[in-house]
């Protein structure tokens, strides 16, 4: 299991309508294979950056899988315009101490 | 609940011995008032670089109650030096949509 992890500012004023946006979206992004969880989180110091997690069953699921199909464009049409800059994406592992 | 999220950068090659280190931090923070759990994650893109969750009740026990205790300074004395740059900590909630 991996954990996407994307840092998120919305562009100012936006953040209501990037809210209503994810709801939406949200539904495409769990239907995709490998998918297991996500969670969308606000930042406490900054109301217009938000950190979203998703938990994928592998590295590829998400970048080729999802990056890959057609849903991804459909989830990019709903969200990308929200972001300013473009977001950093990475995927992280749990280390086991 | 709040969520911290600390993005880490090790210095190169000390990694093993960051997470050695860790290992024995947990411990510290473990016991602290208001600390649910934590994780540390190692990112899949940059292998120096890793982030650290932790859950905590509120954020004052972070801010306020892990950072005031004498126990931080033990904390900052096994793990502050094996950062650079010095890393950025935020706070995020979960947004129920």
């Amino acid at each position: 299991m991996i954990q996407e992890v994307a840092l998120l500012h919305i562009r100012p004023g936006q953040t209501a309508d990037f809210e209503a946006a994810f709801a939406e979206a949200q539904a495409i992004i769990s239907t995709m294979p490998g998918y297991l969880r996500h969670e969308l989180q606000r930042c406490l110091e900054d109301d217009h950056k938000y950190v979203l997690f998703v938990w994928w069953e592998t590295l590829a699921d998400h970048t080729e899988g999802f990056r890959g199909s057609p849903e991804y464009e459909q989830w990019r049409t709903l969200l990308h315009h929200f972001y300013y800059p473009f977001p950093t994406v990475e995927h992280y592992q749990q280390v086991l101490l």
